[in-house]
């Protein structure tokens, strides 16, 4: 048995940077040269970012993409880099090549190409034909593959496997999800033992829009133990000595030569494993690097949050601190007629707390001004929800005209309860750049909150914030709970209906009130022209709005069929 | 050569109203029937609507579009019909079922699977294996293929024609966009030249968020002559004799046999033949469809427009009268301190002439009051884009306000060219349901204006809205050519780069000015953040916003390199 030290380049790539990317590259080979590894091996498609969308399209991008992967392998030295990018030959393909001493050494596609979920590479992508090259690297058979490769049972990586290689290097970019690091490992290790290859796996880390990646990046030995893991959601480079069952594949046609004569026998370094931090902690870092690098990647110093007092606007002032510093968030509220005596004290409170500016402007003028301008028009009518929206679009547009101003990142603060029901005002708490929870259920939110108190060791968002019933305040004692069933029972229907496709019916046999069960139904179908406008946010649970779940705005189909039954033709 | 009688079921089904879409078909049938026909066709997917997104997700949507095919099928008569539905076999497929007395009596499977431009086919559909059955109707050798099977050379329809088909009835939805008419009718008699089978194309008509179907079935015989067309951009049952080459095949196994005995020949109708519409007059009819039935699927009665007394608004209003009656269209005037003395006349000229209501709302009180509200944070900053905003806001907030009380639906009246380069306000002037002409370049506005007024005969928009220099009237004298080049530079420009792929490179080749061209390319980089919270609008040219170009909004690539040329790594 020999090894082979691989080093982990779990870098955050920005998509288009092609410039910036190329550099991140070279700094990491540098990087794993001084530590003495063999191979460095970097996230797919690391040279154009992930994912790129259809700047794929543009023949300009793609000639831009092999320039630059053509700049890596002419600055390649000893250690080989696996370095993704896209090549043009007979349609696009996703592809990562090995750059060893100045040159290209060999090409490998990705085969399966994942077109579900917030995938969709069937539609710039050709798979690759299966003919991947092993590679002999240090007396090592050494194959690649890319994300979706090694989700197949007895897949490339068997194929691999059974043409001589004992190390698969696993070039990756998959976002996160709760729960997405334990599954990856398990399939890794399904890989690993049926394949008998050591896996390196390593992921891309950063936000993309909507998407935001884990890193998490990690070894297999071939008996299917972890050897070494690398943290989630930073950006590192690790070198970790991986094993190989047998003496490694003798030369002959068809293996490409790299590095052939630098066996490594014995003395291999144990793997650093760093603990997954699942649950609570992962789902909050996510959130803070999603807002971290939708900020920094789209140019913004500062970011604003409209503090109403209330636990949403504070999670999300709370994770814009972490993102990018108490100094650069900026916090406003705008209390109104209806606002209650508490709420402009917790802002404040939650203001000193994070230590962040408050800017304060009660809206009431503005408020009753336009109520003038519309009142020729609404002509005595009872006041409803028009009205109440009314206070929201005030404040979303004082909002904006401080974004504008200052060039500040407006960060909205609609949870993913709300999101679903359409509990939000249009142009009013929904405008904005980044909606940083707008995949956060709203029991989840009170558990990211005591979760970051708890870490903070002090009541960081104020007690009461967490205690009082949750309310829009836009008429006299508005309770979300006059709208809406209480989130301990409205989030566990949205998430059987939005995560798990669950019916109607299914949720009525399973105990909930069928009424009220289709009322929810109703309301997140009929929302989905409100969620079509809000800014981008997230993915942080199974299934998020957005690019992961793409319904019809025009969509007459109810679950449980129209009121009164399925009426027969 | 003997013949089959053919019933074109141009409807429009809805999405997701399944009961209402068996409606459609079943009274298609009943048409058919009394029309003689052997056999009715109808559009893809016509039981759940085009297309069904990730309804299709659902596994209680999929079971009732089986249930809604088994409903048709058991009321089908002598007249075969031709019925498109999703089938949950080894995956989900894109399917058209032939029903005939009572039963389905064969399926046809969708191939090939569009997954570029509007289309995700592959996102849910396992493509057809290539065995789809060859009917024996009235003598005649008859396949079914579904789109994107009539493109491919020698593909789906050349297998048919070998294994007996003389008539191939095609299901379609392909939406609409400037000369597909004339593209599918080119591909279609080459499908008919190389096959020799008569072809039948039905296509759905119909508008769908951001995509309209134009309808415009057509019939080709097998020597690639036009028999028959039907009118775009409506419903309607055509019958239509096919003829076909030779005697039919003879009874075999494999065969599926249908209304075998009922030979037709000799004294067969010609069939009627609609002239294609083209040029302005296509593009005016698809917008018209597009926003009524955005508003009628979505069940708004009234639409509400902001009449600025400028092109764009005077266009949309037109539009929307058209596609809902001027009785149910409301125009707003909004005039701020900067609005010129003749846009409100304009705009009062306008609703005289479509004899639409106009409400006037002064937004000064709101826009002094709230540039108060903003002075502590402004601090004598010098006015800028914040204030020009702030008043864009006022008036999509008044709107919506309007809306909210109203149940109106609000049409927004960006252009494409706007659109692109982000000369607009968010939560402004962007602010509302249907963006009816976001698909629409500034320059092509001009001539659909000038188009429906020939159609008129009269002004029915003023003169002088379409000779005033175009203004967005946020600030003293402001024109958009104090920002942008004109229109006549700019709109090609766009073209392209948006439609075409073209580089900045190129397009200085081509004469145009460097700097010029790489701030516009710049603009329309800048502004996807914008356009990914528009409301949806409908395509009408070769490739529009949405979700026919899906750029990310995090995004460092810039067409001829970063400023001051591509830098070497």
């Amino acid at each position: 048995m020999g090894w082979l030290r691989v080093a982990l380049c779990q870098v955050d790539a920005v998509v288009g940077d092609l410039d910036g990317n190329v550099r991140r590259v070279l700094d990491g080979l540098e990087r794993a040269e001084e530590l003495d590894a063999d191979v460095a091996l970097f996230p797919e498609l690391v040279v154009t970012g992930y994912p790129p969308e259809d700047l794929l399209l543009e023949p300009e991008f793609v000639a831009a993409s092999e320039q630059a992967l053509a700049a890596v392998a002419a600055s390649s030295g000893e250690c080989a880099g696996v370095v993704g990018y896209v090549a043009d030959s007979a349609g696009l393909r996703n592809a990562a090549a090995l750059c060893w001493r100045g040159k290209v050494r060999g090409v490998s596609v990705k085969e399966l190409l994942p077109n579900y979920g917030v995938f969709d590479e069937q539609r710039w992508f050709v798979p690759g034909a299966g003919d991947s090259p092993v590679y002999r690297i240090g007396g090592a058979g050494v194959g690649v593959v890319i994300c979706e490769d090694a989700w197949q049972p007895l897949g490339p990586i068997g194929r691999l496997a059974g043409a001589g290689a004992g190390i698969v290097l696993s070039c990756n970019a998959s976002p996160y999800r709760a729960g997405a690091q334990a599954e990856r490992q398990g399939i890794l290790v399904q890989r690993a033992v049926e394949s008998r290859c050591a896996i390196a796996y390593v992921n891309l880390v950063g936000g993309q829009d909507e998407l935001v990646f884990d890193g998490g990046s990690l070894v297999i030995a071939p008996d299917g133990s972890l050897l070494a893991s690398v943290a989630q959601f930073r950006e590192d480079i690790v070198a970790v000595d991986v094993p190989f069952v047998g003496d490694g594949p003798e030369v002959r046609p068809g293996l490409v030569e790299v590095s052939g004569a630098r066996h490594r026998r014995g003395g291999a370094s144990p793997g650093t494993i760093t603990p997954v931090l699942g649950g609570d902690a992962e789902t909050y870092e996510a959130l803070v690097l999603a807002t971290r690098d939708y900020a920094e990647k789209n140019g913004f110093v500062d970011c604003v949050v409209a503090l109403s007092g209330g636990i949403d606007s504070s999670l999300v002032a709370a994770i814009a601190v972490d993102a990018v510093g108490a100094s650069r968030v900026h916090g406003v509220a705008m209390p109104s007629r209806f606002s209650s005596v508490t709420s402009l004290a917790d802002a404040t409170a939650l203001a000193r707390n994070l230590g962040i500016e408050l800017i304060e402007i009660p809206i009431e003028p503005a408020h009753e001004v336009m109520l003038g301008l519309l009142a020729p028009s609404f002509d005595d009518r009872p006041p409803g929800v028009a009205e109440e929206n009314l206070q929201a679009r005030i404040r979303g547009t004082l909002l904006m005209a401080l974004s504008n101003k200052f060039g500040w990142l407006v960060l909205t603060t609609g949870n993913k309860s709300e999101t679903a029901v359409g509990y939000s005002t249009l142009y009013g708490d929904t405008a904005g750049g980044f909606a940083v929870i707008r995949d956060v259920p709203k029991l989840l939110v009170y558990t990211l909150v005591a979760y970051r108190n708890a870490q903070a060791g002090r009541d960081l968002i104020p007690e009461q914030i967490l205690t009082k019933p949750p309310s829009a305040e836009l008429r006299p004692d508005q309770r979300d709970e006059d709208s809406l069933p209480p989130y301990a029972v409205l989030d566990p229907i949205l998430e059987a209906y939005v995560e798990r496709h669950a019916t109607v019916d299914e949720l009525v046999a399973g105990g909930f009130d069928a009424a009220m069960v289709r009322q929810i139904f109703d309301l997140v179908d009929a929302a989905e022209y409100k969620r079509r406008q809000a800014p981008p946010g997230p993915r942080v649970t199974s299934r998020a709005f957005g690019k992961d779940r793409r319904m019809p705005i025009t969509n007459r189909f109810r679950s449980g069929g129209p009121p009164g039954g399925r009426a027969s033709p």
